[in-house]
């Protein structure tokens, strides 16, 4: 079961609202997709991930390949009984993997060659091999609503040349995924991944072929990997109009405050980022404009281990109405694990209750508007 | 406000079920008491705790005085606005972080005097000084329900001779503690402390000069710092009978599952004790005789991972209805955050239906057979 319906078109940019109907129910588009590499959103239960407003997350094929292993939870019945949720998820294809563990060069943790990449555990240095059809079968196996083509997310800084043969083969890898995929006659919706680095000619390239495959979505990979925001907005102005307008598009990786309303206006449907989860355990904490177009502030500074107010005075979230930030400060500052999940907890209603405004504002009419509010006039 | 209602007696035995009646409600006795160090049962929120069975928690004195302070809670309006928990709550006064600190010998934190302790951090290793006096006072601040008389906590093993020149201070400290107390007026609860090692000439000694004080309630102490379950056992028949019959006793730090028996047998009304929730974070799952009366297991052992049942089958808790062994398993493996919570969750779940089954038992005059159910014959 896979459907995607535009509900709403804006008048005056690409932004669209809509649903996408999933084997694990309905997402309402644009949406945040929370991360949980290792069938956790950190420090919340799967109830906790509903009230926050989160409608779907990332499972990461490569660290549960690892650990406990796919052959496990498909014991378990797959990944919605193994973490009991009965929502939409979605699993990546271990490309952004193969991409993060080379970044460490000492250690020389991966080799890619043309039909397979070879990854070294970061936990025991295990030797293990990933192609793009053992990413199919492992994410079958996984179980989740929604899964990606493995790709080769092109480093960044990179030369044309480089980054031209990286694409080759994440489009050579897009077909095999495809085959290995058709093959499984799977209830799941695959998604190919549009990559290109930089490049204008590679990107649209990329758009072109990828839209010419039948994917029931397009991932857009490798604009979170050292691009400028200004360089994901080229990227997103190429791609976008090259991609079929009635397949939802993802973009990896990407979330920051103002990247949101960027992403949204140049027609993306739904977006990733640990963000929100992974300043909310380093005690950041997410705020509309604090001081001068800061979306975040510190909860362990001094000052607030006196402050009475809730986390976001404005926030409507259980956290802000139970707790002070005082008592936050001193969670955090005892290394209290409440702390952390309180934190976590906020910062993921706090991007959900934006995303489902910008919805609002979408159907509307008023994104600008909306935009205004949050960012300043440009 | 504060009031002691025994509601039965057992016919064989000095047990009894009551109930007391705090500034924040009331406590079904006997009753497990929770510790909050730090003001967090760790990894649970003030909902939780409740959801637990959980009728009132610990809070050390000695910590909060370091972070975040007693005038910053003050300023929060007490522990209890600062928590946001509206149960009750028990202080300890200090005198149990004086014995824990001074067992470290080489880093030389603790000097005892006659009239005053020199107490260093253990996290920054700043200077501070209590006294009895200072205790009550800082404890006043806090605002708990039931406060705590700062005594010397006897270390073990030790000869008679300095038992007794330690069982002088704690009660010379208990007048100290009661003058102050008196000046300030309080709706708190104040509980004077039984020491006296293993000897029992002490130990009935301080049992009727503790007695013959105006306390509301009385603590042992000194039980669980080094002497066997068989001395604790003794301690508490040369102790309890001593005791006034119409106020709560409470005996500090114990409460293993074999424990909790023989100290509600022996008359105990309530007991505090880290065991649930320290188990709890290191993966050992409270459950009934698992192999051979052993009341916990280690879920994460390999064999758990394939495990689809919850971590006690027995168990009602919200953990045990909704997670498998193999998805908490999965979590410790991976360090995980939420394993650490629904361990713990559990566990206290665990002690604190074990101790309602205890308060019926005891009832329903079948205390002692339900002992058999537990720990077999003797």
């Amino acid at each position: 079961m896979f459907r995607f319906t535009i509900t709403h078109k804006a008048k005056n940019c690409p932004a669209r609202t809509g649903v996408i109907e999933t084997n694990h129910g309905f997402i309402e588009t644009p949406a945040f997709v929370a991360v949980a590499s290792s069938a956790s959103v950190k420090t919340l239960s799967p109830q906790e991930i509903t009230k926050s407003g989160t409608q779907i997350f990332f499972i990461n094929t490569f660290h549960l390949h690892l650990r406990p292993g796919e052959n496990i939870i498909k014991k378990f019945g797959g990944i919605h009984k193994f973490i009991n949720w009965d929502g939409p998820i979605i699993s990546d294809s271990g490309g952004f993997q193969i991409f993060s563990l080379s970044r460490d060069k000492e250690k020389n943790l991966v080799k890619i060659y043309e039909d397979h990449v070879e990854l070294r555990s970061p936990w025991d240095g295990s030797k293990h091999f990933l192609t793009p059809q053992k990413s199919i079968s492992i994410q079958k196996s996984l179980g989740a609503d929604i899964i990606i083509c493995l790709d080769d997310c092109t480093p960044y800084p990179v030369q044309y040349k480089t980054a031209k043969i990286s694409l080759e083969r994440t489009h050579r890898w897009a077909i095999l995924s495809l085959e290995a995929y058709k093959k499984q006659k799977s209830t799941q919706a695959l998604y190919g991944v549009v990559q290109g680095s930089v490049f204008e000619s590679l990107r649209k390239k990329s758009a072109k072929f990828i839209s010419s495959l039948p994917f029931c979505g397009i991932a857009i990979g490798g604009v979170s990997v050292g691009e400028s925001k200004e360089q994901m907005k080229k990227v997103l102005e190429w791609v976008i109009p090259l991609l079929p307008e009635n397949k939802p598009r993802h973009l990896l990786g990407v979330g920051e405050i103002d990247d949101i309303f960027t992403l949204v206006q140049k027609g993306v449907d739904t977006f990733d980022c640990v963000m929100p989860t992974r300043l909310g355990r380093m005690g950041h904490i997410l705020i509309k404009e604090y001081k001068s177009k800061k979306f975040s502030y510190d909860i362990t500074k001094i000052p607030y281990a006196t402050d009475k107010r809730p986390l976001d005075p404005l926030c409507k979230c259980w956290v802000c109405k139970k707790f002070s930030r005082g008592y936050i400060n001193h969670l955090f500052r005892t290394k209290e694990l409440l702390g952390y999940r309180l934190a976590t907890y906020h910062n993921l209603y706090f991007v959900n209750s934006l995303v489902k405004k910008i919805r609002e504002a979408i159907k509307g009419d008023r994104l600008e508007k909306l935009k205004e509010e949050w960012l300043g006039e440009e």
